[in-house]
């Protein structure tokens, strides 16, 4: 069946191109299709407001490794992923559909903790988990979340609206998820080498827990919603700053010029980078799995924007052909270059 | 991890204990949620109308094996799997995400064909694909869809609303997906052995295209709409007649008495049934993926009904005591038992 008389690899095509080719593919039946594929979340007119529908699927040694992600927090963080796009459209999410493949190495009692966490995050978040199908699967976990949400239509954001001069904001501090996934991981390959022994988790407690039990950042949307800010455009940060900033970029058809000394880093995530030779603005550029807001504003938001510590404005908006820059520290402009994979 | 104090298997637990056990510790936050886990979808109040969600999962192995399965008709049938769940609500399908996990061995054509089929399907129900999530997955193909519809609030269809009395309909035939899922393991066992071996497919074209490219029953929800009639009670027959028609019974507290000279089989499955030594009632009973819808009504609408060559009176409800039975075509009483698993 696989023998088609060309075959292109899917590794030489790449996600981004995959997307293009079903992008490029697909009609449209209904008027109230406002936005398909293309940004955090679709887009359904529906007379007063817009739903926001979006889905995401994680893969066992694909998105997470079972030897350090403790199941209640892959049920929370499975949650969290989808909530965070939603967040993206400056929506509310209010019901997720949960579909989970497991093999028969799983007990019930290890189901049990993965719809845990999942249920933590429902109460957290006040997200009803409305239904769903489990099955089968010989070869390893796999969940699969959809989210519905809504969103006032003059509140909604979209990834293509950013102007020609505008402030670049991110919420939180980047780059603590990459270094925490870093950490569990050589702690797991020494645990392979010498089963007895304990791993040395302390004074990365921080790190750690942003990659095993990351936050939506909604907290931000009722924030900017309380300053009265519509922020001009918006995407999350889960591929890292770098891949995110491209698509708000391509989308928009615009460049950004980027301030290295604006980053927000955690000091633990900045001294766990620098303990493992790593440079810590490149594990906010290309790290990933962060969940905060990256949005625009016009610079008359400004004002209003700045007394908030939550938000950094770390650069902003310019003509598409100055393309995108990082001024370091040492104030040398370097060209920023995407990474990662993206949803479509 | 998965050394828990006590630990029960998943087997012994089943799917539908660990559904009751995830419906039991669910709460829900929003009084718009109409409808939880128990039926064939979500229901979402939504002012004016209800919203209708639903997500399917197929595993490789699982639901099916690419090794007679096109991968065109595998989009084609994922599409149908969801669609079917909302006609099930009596409800309008209008839009869907689709989230595929694939490995490497997948060439782009192939990944193509896949989603072909799911366009096909887009164009022949008029369904919006607005979204999803492409990622590798090293262990096999599996696809999650989720499904948003729409339903008035006069026109609603549950499970668990069925009176006694009431006439239980099927639409369409049933039995011939099962039949022709059959006829394609020989094949493939035959082709095993001899790999020069041609398929001898013909004669089977009815069974064997009801297995690989079902459709979802929508020109039924026009036709119940058309002559007016809301049922009392609809799900759909994805897991056997048997198997759907106790989830009826158990969320409507009554039992049912089914009359085997009415089940609707069509010649070349109730022919392809004999020549295999196959009780033609026992693929209707158990045999699955039919994608009909079972609904039933008031005998009242029985005159406006029974016009209609799509649907065949199958039985009637009865008190919850008199159980469930099958009453053959020698007039001998026999008890149903259900099989199979389910969606939640």
């Amino acid at each position: 069946m696989f023998e088609n008389k060309s075959r292109t690899e899917l590794n030489e095509f790449g996600e981004f191109g995959l997307i293009n080719f079903i992008s490029k593919n697909i009609k449209t039946y209904h008027a109230s299709t406002i936005k398909g594929i293309g940004d955090d979340a679709a887009v359904i007119d529906n007379g007063d407001n817009y739903i926001l529908l979006s889905t995401d699927m994680l893969i066992e040694s694909v998105h997470f490794d079972l030897g350090y992600t403790p199941l209640k927090h892959l049920g929370y963080k499975s949650v969290i992923t989808n909530l965070s796009d939603i967040a993206a459209m400056n929506g509310t999410p209010t019901h997720i559909v949960v579909s989970i493949a497991m093999s028969n190495r799983f007990s019930i009692e290890a189901i049990e903790e993965l719809y845990d966490g999942m249920m933590v995050a429902c109460d957290v978040y006040k997200i009803d988990l409305v239904g769903g199908d489990t099955t089968s699967n010989p070869k390893g976990l796999a969940i699969s979340i959809a989210v519905y949400g809504t969103v006032a239509k003059d509140k909604i954001t979209y990834r293509n609206t950013v102007k020609e001069g505008d402030l670049l904001v991110v919420t939180g501090d980047l780059g603590a998820p990459y270094l925490g996934l870093n950490i569990l991981e050589r702690e797991k390959r020494i645990f392979i080498e010498q089963p007895n022994f304990q791993p040395e988790l302390e004074g990365n407690d921080y790190i750690i827990q942003r990659q095993l039990k990351p936050e939506a950042r909604l907290d931000m949307i009722k924030l900017l919603d309380d300053l009265k800010i519509v922020p001009s455009a918006m995407i999350d940060i889960s591929d890292g700053l770098a891949s995110d900033l491209f698509q708000l970029a391509s989308a928009s058809q615009v460049g950004f010029t980027v301030y290295e000394d604006k980053l927000p880093i955690d000091p633990q995530t900045y001294q766990r980078a620098i303990d493992l030779g790593i440079d810590p603005t490149i594990a906010v550029l290309n790290g990933g799995e962060d969940y905060e807001l990256m949005f625009t504003i016009p610079q008359s938001d400004y004002e209003t924007l700045k007394k908030e510590f939550d938000f950094s404005v770390i650069g902003h908006a310019v003509a598409k052909q100055e393309g995108m820059h990082l001024i370091s520290k040492s104030n040398i402009k370097h060209k920023i270059m995407a990474q990662g994979w993206e949803n479509y």
